[in-house]
């Protein structure tokens, strides 16, 4: 069976192994303390264009975000996030595991607007009992979201002015943050992600590491202390220099933008054979998810030879399933599934 | 410099680093429900002899503590440690975070005995208020301890028997448990272990790999639910095949025990090299941590060429320092110190 | 002015004060274990007809809410409540403080249906990567809701058996229990409630008490050890007699149920008022509280000289306001307020 | 059965329930912004001589503990106390519940030092990586201790300087207050209390009322935001005027201080009855708890009539037993007392 089912299928692109054969005799201090991470931390601050950063590498998606989170808030706050949100979906509570509500807005596409923001603070302080309810206090984005879509700059920066003008912290979840860079529809760069939030991280995982999630905090009151609230989540490796060796060679001539664009190529093109073949797309994915809306018969006939994920039933009765590319997709596996594509 | 300091001060094992290159293009499903990951539990249960137990495998060690703990305990309930034991001093209170205290005991060499525990519970369920007090439910050790001593089978199993006399789970932090049991003072077995616990954990990022930490769960209380546990504390890897293929490894030909007691040999002529000396070592470390109690003079001069750890005053006023010995403690280093040592 | 806008806006009943003054210099041990708190368990087992619960008498709602749910839940499981019910809305996240996901469903006139918690649990059956999403482990519900209204026996009767079906612990929060059963449309009975849950409450602070809410557990895995979650959740009043001596007196000649049914008839007779007068009401509550759609100009003209609260826009553009009635509600200013209405 | 076994035995202050009867009809606002919690505020605030803090009322003492401590710190801090704090012993680890680690020193008679502050501070900020331990955020101590002892003013001048050095947050615990300060041997008023503390309380509880604490909250950093806290933690009354109706009462004509020093009065009686009689007392409380070392037989003798407390084992073999007064102990009951004690 040909696997489509997401983006960790496969251990870690080459240049990653290679570089952690390289290191792996050379002797180095723990916890992220280490030439490896340190180097990585200024490849990044080099590549966002920014030097007044914090970095801090993370193992993975979900502790990375209840840590940044749980960090920010006091624990009477809460953080706001589209339904969809996978803090609000896929991470079994994690984040009111660590005391803090997700304030839902139902949102678009996977995405939350400025307004929605708006309404829910104009809602809280005109409430004359607001302290009988949770104080809202960062708003909480993906980019690209879990449906795959983009916010336009236009978007990001009227979210980043309403989330200032409420004294909100903006944090960006950039699990995949590659892909949604790499969409041909973005007018958004590294650099606005990193100008238009208070922190925000670079999915290593989803984007040809092992492991790992650049964590880059800009909001110097969420800079003080954030050791101690790695360590006190459990969040720090010993052998910190593990992501940072990874990180170190992702942002190593533009590894990390360049895999990343290649897998959303390969996912365009089969959104393409589906749109060719008169298959629905659920939602407006430009990046390395895609989501055709199949009928029984169809995805009994994919099933045979590819594994995708099933994602909800559509309005019509019929599947979203999700079809994922990676850093690894191979050619001739994309090239056979275009080819059943079109036999459906 | 050389570095003695710690036992993660390089990369992991080379045949960790082959395998992980050989599988690298293998597609696998995720958050540890590949084969790899199976491959490792099958192993690790043939090697400790029992068929009956949950392996799941955790990214790190404080992750891995603050896990266990509070999905095996209620709200109100507590785990006694020794006063030394990792989770009450070196992780940032990351036990009480999840919201349990730690019920110290003074113990001594790092160890907690039988009695101890005893007479925490006696006071407990003497009390006639006893609700008002924190309800002990878990007893947490480490194996070997935080200052390199092991416990006897004898030990053990009296500490087992006090913990199902009162109803107790026991906890076995096994961070660096194959030193533990390359020990040539030891009486004890990974078999032992598995049988005279509750639940432990063979740890993999001090003993070889990048990371990981493999929990074995023989009671079956606490088996139920665990993936939720882990995915609540954002302790689950996406890509969960980079801790199997590590412990798959690690378990193949007994590689997990060559090289722990590698080190441990190496650790021990350290230590005679210090005995023959002069010098005191303090505590009664039989493993791969020695702690030898130095003068200032001894301390500036092993400094010009060596990093190691300050553990703390000893009472004739001199300091405790720790040096470790690991897989990757090169001969010609190892010889080089011991010189110096003959030389001070 | 006259005030409206809740039921705690005075004292306590006077024959709770009594009976405070009666006992006041009557010697009693501490905690809730006293002879005035042993004598209200007494009347309340007696008057629920079933002796096999165990009853706590807590100091509020919010806090009562957070520790039943809290003690009932292990950390990924939640709790699954209508989107309006006061876990949800009014407690500032104080479930989320505990560390648990609220999982709320739209439902219809502040209520949940049997059907909402199946789809829930059906949803979460099938999904293949379940631990990745909170466990649904209790339902909440208010009786009488948020909104003043009421689950018939066959509602409540069908809520009951799908929790049985899928395991999960319900409870009802009955701050306003009394005027719930006191609604001329109910068809249930406080044995009806109290067989018809695992645990619920029975509201003292709002039904003519300083303070206090009786919780009443009768399945058996909530009762054991709830001491303990009571102390550890700051909840164990030291006079604990304070709660007991005010549950004693409304449980003498059904106190309770007289006083919360003489409030519900002085509401009932508002509603008449507003209902003649042509004014719309919000939702169907038949208890104590009620809600009118006022306009600018009515609204305006009763502030002159009542208080009472805004509750939110109605889709016609008007304004939801709330009236209450309590055991306090003098017949004077209820026959004012009548008049009132009528010459809106 | 006489009791003695602590000075929550009965209701409250005759005058309290006066007052309660006098404003039971007066409607009133909810959750403490009535006009008598306003009041109580006003002569709190003129008492302790200063205009600029914040006060709330709170249920219970662990409630306050909890609520005052897990607002004022992060995540990641902790809190130092005595080890016979009341915080660390008998609150069922609330604090740990709210996630934070009592860091504890020994102390001497119930108390801590400045020099014990001063110690674990410069562990900490000398600790290379004291990221990995709980960061020292807050002193916590009573006032009186728990064994019934004061600081002294220069003590507390003490403590006070090392927590200003350091940054931290000092909490003074006064679930006696009342006694503390009518302690022969104090040279501490209220006005001290205040001006030496970031936030402190005024028990009601032990000190006369059924119930309530006064939080003064004088440092600004701890005034933001405190009713989310209070809410979310589950600790604000709907009726929030019963605790404040019952300060007002005990704030008028000095009511508190009168009946304090009353009962320890009668406590110094009490410890001289003991001393007359050849009976040690463990440490040097002179506020209105004592604890005479009894041999069996004299406890076996005193439990024909008298209730009182085990507090543990002596050096000497015999037990510790505590006698509390308090504003309702009653002078024939006192005598009875003393007699019983000279013919032991």
């Amino acid at each position: 069976m040909i696997m489509f089912q997401s983006d960790y299928l496969e251990g870690a692109h080459p240049e990653i192994l290679k570089r952690l054969m390289e290191t792996n005799d050379i002797q180095r201090v723990g916890y992220g303390e280490d030439i490896f991470s340190e180097s990585a931390r200024k490849k990044i601050k080099k590549r966002i264009g920014r030097d007044d950063v914090d970095i801090h590498f993370i193992v993975g998606g979900t502790i990375t975000n209840l840590l940044v989170i749980s960090s920010a808030l006091r624990q009477y706050q809460g953080v706001i996030s589209p339904k969809t949100g996978h803090i609000n979906v896929h991470e079994t509570g994690a984040v009111e595991v660590t005391g803090h509500k997700v304030i839902t807005v139902d949102g678009r596409d996977g995405k939350l607007s400025a307004e929605d923001v708006k309404m829910i603070m104009e809602n809280h302080l005109s409430d004359p009992s607001k302290e009988h309810t949770v104080q809202p206090k960062m708003v909480y984005i993906s980019f690209p979201t879990e449906n795959g879509t983009i916010y336009s700059k236009k978007e990001l920066e009227d979210i980043r002015k309403v989330t200032k003008e409420y004294d909100l912290y903006l944090f960006i979840d950039g699990a995949r943050l590659g892909y949604g860079l790499a969409s041909p529809d973005t007018d958004l760069t590294i650099e606005d992600i990193a100008n238009l939030s208070d922190v925000f991280y670079i999915g290593g995982t989803k984007c040809g590491a092992f492991s790992g999630e650049a964590v880059v905090i800009s909001n110097s009151e969420l800079k003080k202390d954030f050791k101690y609230n790695i360590k006190a989540r459990g969040a720090m490796l010993a052998k910190g220099s593990l992501n940072g060796i990874q990180f170190d060679t992702l942002f190593t001539d533009d590894l990390y933008f360049k895999i990343t664009k290649d897998a959303v190529g390969k996912a365009l093109k089969l959104k393409d054979a589906f749109t060719k073949k008169g298959i629905k797309l659920f939602g407006s994915s430009s990046t390395n998810q895609i989501f055709p809306v199949l009928s029984d018969s169809e995805i009994t006939k994919l099933r045979e030879k590819y594994l995708f994920e099933t994602w909800g039933k559509n309005n019509d009765g019929k599947t979203i399933v999700r079809f994922c590319t990676s850093w690894n997709t191979k050619e001739e596996n994309l090239n056979s599934l275009i080819e059943d594509i079109e036999k459906l």
